[in-house]
């Protein structure tokens, strides 16, 4: 382990989010809040100790497979933990343990918040925990689409082949090549999306805060209310339609430019993405439609939006689903685990390793039926490495397990069971709002603080597709 | 498809199970009670349509693979359906749907009751519901030590080696050999059981009733009030003590008088077992210590009861466990996943496979940090078949989709989320008594038809390792 060569990039890391807590200033100033000074200081000592661990350490080789894991991990701890800074001097957030959750929240794109009264916040403030989750989609992208393939890591291997990335067995430049193209598909959505949204009557402000929620697949919003504070259809809409864009894989908006609609039709994991948004906004319509959803657009896009919000991990809200029907809120439940497309900023377990597992148990059936076959397991044609497959059943099951350690450890504080089963399922899936006491309309405020810790570790076990952080505890993994 | 060779087979299956409807009789006539004729009726029927299917159709030439899967799944349906007949006709149980879902249940061993008040029966049949869960029992030791593992099917490939068993291509007479001697165990078994609870005196009716239901890991009871109708704790010990045995590998009871303790001692899965147990116990006793549970030996007593009974999946009870703490309902709800060891009466998910998905989970984390080297699932320094391994994740992964889809199905007839969960998990995994309106002092009458035949058919996939069905759903099974 070079832990020199991890400490210098670590540092390299802190000085870029220094810098970027300069950027709410502008809006700090505009609207007369009290909330420079403390995004000043949180620059300079993360700056400042972004510099210092920058000229101590030293990258005296090319780092290997091996250090990518720590750079990741430790990459989003430190993140998190200095992103904070800006929430607690402020004092918008007394507490340590509920801004580091807040900003871990922000980072992973997860989107749950301790905060009770979001509006009371100063503006300066609200711009960076939205820039939290800005900053934290493109570090994903850069992440699922470059960085986990070469670490073996990521359903994202199975595209290895489409998109530009790294070959060698060492972090060559091509990675940044790639950052660049997908950064910029990235920026031009989130402009898209912003003046999208400041036609439809939205200040600068929460156009900017919203798309940076949206892009993400985040869901910090700027209203206590979340999206229902705008009963505007178009608004809705529009966030819906981004929503979907972000929880596709962004190769496919990168191919678009070239090769048109044969990029989305030809891509096998975003027919089922939007297969499964199709099915479950018409089961939820339907299994809603006598008792609580009024008919008609309205009700239509009510359904739609909530799944779309869940199942890309955004958890924007409009309505309060758990005054819903039990299958409605089960199918939610069941979203939040698919979560997005690989190679998108959503969370979960991914819609292409779902399939993959349909394909694999499909496989496994006939097998029984032909003892002495080899039976592929196969998508569009091509065989899919057996390596491959191993490693989705692998994270699948990891999710299982680490799904159910986290709700009986929830449990253990006193929550009842859909509250264990939805908080956990929420932070690993970095959805946001779960289920029971951190339903639609309610927050995480009521954690003790063992709890805040608990779910932040989920929440970045999520983000990091699981291995990247459990790899770390291996005791074979520091030895040599 | 040798489809006259199958029904063959089922027509003496049916010819047993009319004989075998003639044994509550004694009892029936030593209570006085008038279900003879239900009794006498019901075994002429079945009997007759038995000796009917026998005599017009033939076996003419041994039976392949393939048409196993035919003849375990259709047996257990005609036994099912026929062996309702004396609840049905003796007015014990009106409805045929209720009457299907309790004898279901018995044949399965999943002990879910749709009865309110089990003391109003007449004993020839409540005699008769309880033999299903022994009859039952002795189908899985046979299906599960001999016939799946010949599928292809199940976790007992492994000890392939261990047991006598088939090894060539066709269902060979070796079957009967494995299946003599652990019957063998599995009666000798049920023989002490009855002495020793009649020692604690039960009479030699409830005796019987009981070791039937533990023997099998059923469940049924001849109390409304389950065991806790029995508050000596020298019954209750009895009662967990042959639960364990029975959840324990009956290939190991069989090696045990050659080998001795060595034989429980070099078992990995039934020293994994018996940790589950310790560790889940101790966590409940442990969490419930201040506000419900005694301290002392009657404490120990109702933690370890119930723990062994829902692990084992027999689903006994003596105590209400959902007024305890949430971690422990949830402990007892990820233990109806556990389910009890591979080669027992035992249903869930078996120890060996969760242990095996542990073992591939470590090696596929340590792959990442070698990726070219191939890392083996070892258990007890022996190396575990690739194809059993996948065969291993394809069932789990089978496992949570029919979980997932069954939880949608139930919520959908509009019961709440931890009746769902709580609901399938207990027969999917032939448990019993599952959570919320499905809980440790609650029945499933309350279920409308729909979900009585969606229940029943849970059992039987749990029950018969879900492969054996769902391949009879693929088009390829029926082709040729």
């Amino acid at each position: 382990m070079d832990l020199k060569g991890v400490l210098h990039l670590q540092g390299w890391i802190l000085l870029f989010l220094g810098a970027s807590m300069l950027t709410p200033l502008p809006f700090s100033f505009a609207f007369g809040d009290a909330d420079a000074p403390a995004l000043l200081i949180s620059s300079g000592v993360t700056s400042l100790t972004g510099f210092f661990m920058f000229r101590t350490t030293r990258l005296d080789r090319d780092l290997r497979v091996r250090e990518g894991f720590a750079i990741v991990t430790f990459g989003w701890i430190l993140c998190s933990l200095f992103g904070a800074l800006p929430l607690w001097i402020s004092n918008s957030v007394p507490s340590f343990t509920d801004a580091f959750f807040e900003t871990v929240s922000g980072f992973t794109t997860t989107g749950a918040t301790i905060l009770t009264d979001i509006e009371a916040l100063p503006h300066g403030i609200l711009f960076w925990r939205s820039l939290t989750h800005w900053l934290g989609g493109m570090g994903i992208i850069l992440l699922s689409l470059a960085i986990l393939p070469f670490l073996g890591v990521g359903g994202m291997q199975l595209f290895k082949a489409e998109v530009p990335g790294p070959t060698a067995d060492k972090l060559t430049p091509r990675i940044t090549q790639t950052a660049k193209i997908l950064w910029g598909v990235y920026v031009s959505l989130s402009v898209a999306e912003t003046i999208l949204l400041m036609l439809g009557g939205m200040s600068l402000f929460d156009a900017l805060c919203h798309t940076f929620a949206t892009m993400a697949t985040g869901g910090f919003s700027t209203r206590n209310a979340s999206i229902a504070a705008y009963p505007s259809a178009y608004i809705q809409w529009v966030l819906t339609f981004f929503m979907l864009l972000a929880g596709a894989n962004f190769a496919l908006h990168y191919r678009f430019i070239f090769h048109g609609w044969r990029s989305y039709r030809r891509d096998r994991e975003f027919l089922v993405y939007l297969g499964i948004i199709g099915v479950s906004s018409l089961a939820i319509y339907w299994s809603n439609l006598d008792y609580y959803l009024q008919r008609g657009e309205a009700a239509i896009r009510d359904a739609v939006f909530q799944v779309v919000s869940i199942q890309t991990t955004t958890g924007f809200v409009t309505a309060d689903y758990e005054q819903w029907s039990t299958v409605s809120q089960l199918i939610l439940f069941l979203l939040m685990f698919v979560g997005g497309s690989a190679g998108s900023t959503g969370g979960g377990i991914k819609v292409v390793r779902i399939y993959l597992l349909g394909k694999f148990v499909l496989a496994e059936l006939t097998r029984l039926l032909h003892p002495h076959a080899i039976i592929p397991v196969r998508m569009r044609q091509q065989t899919i490495a057996r390596d491959v497959v191993t490693n989705v059943l692998g994270f699948f099951v990891l999710y299982v397990v680490v799904f159910a350690i986290g709700t009986l450890l929830v449990a253990g504080l006193g929550y009842d069971i859909a509250t264990s089963f939805g908080a956990v399922a929420a932070t690993l899936g970095n959805v946001g709002p779960g289920l029971g006491d951190v339903g639609a309309v309610d927050n995480y405020a009521h954690f003790p603080k063992s709890g805040k810790w608990l779910l932040s570790v989920l929440m970045l076990l999520g983000r990091l597709e699981l291995y990247t952080v459990l790899i770390l505890l291996l005791p074979a993994y520091w030895r040599r």
